[in-house]
């Protein structure tokens, strides 16, 4: 089969995908660029630039080398009909569990304090809170929302999760779901971790209402895009306490342009959208499987649906 | 029986244990001071005052409130031949657990860089490791060091754990012990997390030979004893780029004077000994039971080898 590669890219990091891709995909052709003549099967894309699909009429295949697809289903010239896939890595998700993980520890334990308390040379015991004694809801029941919380169910958090219908729950997690569930979890949670895909339902969802929900002091870490938080209404409950800390990874414009506030702000830890990559090691050979798959007749992996957004 | 509380406290902490322990042993009587008259039976002690606990001849049991041992043992007029007990508090086990895996989290998800590009609002991603890429040395086999261990090895690192002697390790950690023993693990810790007791041979062992013998660019996580390292010599380690961070709890003068250079050093988090407090909660039950044991006539719990130091 002929492949697409398409995407917007790092230095380097197109040259690494062809390199993985063409070493998991030896039967195959890996074309960077379009031509006039070559058929393309199936396109290998990263956030490719919009209008990239169009007038592939043999195209049988979108597979993203990415857990998010919003920008990808966001293309108005995207092909109607032809399957789009989301990448599902299991080393993507342990970094984003471990992301979580840390963020969480961060919050319970108060390093995000004593860091500046020691920009200040301050020496002071804060008060130290058990991890039974905090409740932890993570927002989104997929494969990172899984993972992330039967991370923390064993290491001794009250986890809950919120969904937007009702699914199978990790063992040990209370699950909560639809506009009432959020309304019934939102004042016992400590610590929100937000995962959800982004759709129209989820857009803004982390608003002046759902922050004045959580109890006073709480943590918010967004994990998932820039878009579900409302970036005004966080800096609001920063100022009155309501929300005591923020760890964030993603933003509505990245990268976070240099005058943002959330730059130098005392409450909030920004990260450069590095709370899981994808790995190249383990990612293409997934990507490779469902090519194989096309190729072979098989069922594909991981395919979204495109009318709810995921 | 009659018991003496005796420590150096922080203000109001001596008030909190005081309501505790006598809830914990309402058929016992607790003095907060000596008399001249009333015979006391055992001493419940944090970092005593040196000298406290001269010429009480009745005494049968000095239990400690925490956890180390070497400044209670340091003291040269300690009463001969009475039996000392350590606080074994498994929420200050999970506690040290809790700030272990966080420090190492860091470390391996590069955190800790992150929060310096933040400072300078620079958007970067670095590259990313995962766990079964890191290799965790955990000094000590105590139950501190057990439990950091254990925790570590189920968060998918390699875990290796030293001790001075032969003994049984957790499953999935490989144990080294002896000289010989450090000098092979050395060479492949990523991250070395200390959680010694403090004894003469264990003091100083965090010296430039040490860290030399770690692979460049590696970690070290000190939460036991300021005394166990060589500030003079991390500090040199840290400028040649053989230790690339360090998170350091303890240090040889507590708290940290303003004017010493960790304050503001790049790549040094230091915590202000607040790496895992002991829980009153259930330490104040801990220390109850082995008062109890001794009013009965039962074994004693946590006995200290005085002439091992822990």
């Amino acid at each position: 089969m002929n492949l697409l590669l398409a995407g917007t890219w790092d230095p380097g990091e197109e040259a690494a995908w062809a390199q993985a891709l063409r070493a998991a995909l030896p039967a195959h052709r890996l074309l960077l660029a379009r031509d006039a003549v070559t058929p393309i099967d199936a396109a290998i894309v990263a956030n490719p630039p919009p209008g990239s699909l169009q007038g592939l009429p043999a195209l049988r295949l979108i597979q993203s080398l990415w857990a998010g697809v919003d920008r990808l289903l966001g293309d108005a010239t995207l092909p109607d009909g032809v399957p789009v896939a989301r990448m599902v890595d299991p080393a993507m998700n342990a970094a984003m569990a471990e992301t979580a993980l840390w963020a969480v520890l961060a919050l319970q334990r108060d390093f995000f304090r004593y860091a500046a308390q020691q920009r200040e040379r301050v020496w002071h015991v804060l008060p130290q809170r058990r991890a039974d004694e905090v409740t932890v809801l993570v927002l989104g029941c997929g494969q990172m929302g899984r993972g992330a919380a039967r991370r923390l169910q064993q290491q001794g958090y009250r986890v809950a999760a919120w969904s937007r219908n009702a699914v199978a729950a990790e063992p040990g997690v209370t699950l909560y779901y639809g506009r009432d569930g959020l309304d019934a979890a939102l004042p016992q949670a400590h610590i929100v971790i937000n995962l959800l895909p982004l759709t129209p339902e989820t857009r803004g969802l982390l608003d002046a209402s759902f922050f004045a929900a959580m109890p006073a002091g709480a943590g918010v870490v967004n994990l998932a895009r820039g878009a579900h938080l409302v970036e005004a209404h966080l800096l609001a409950a920063l100022a009155s306490g309501r929300i005591a800390h923020a760890v964030l990874d993603v933003f509505a414009h990245e990268p976070l342009p240099p005058e943002h506030p959330f730059w130098r702000h005392e409450y909030i830890t920004v990260l450069p959208h590095a709370a899981a990559q994808t790995d190249l090691r383990s990612a293409a050979r997934i990507a490779a499987d469902n090519i194989e798959a096309l190729a072979a007749g098989r069922p594909l992996a991981n395919l979204v649906d495109r009318t709810r957004g995921y």
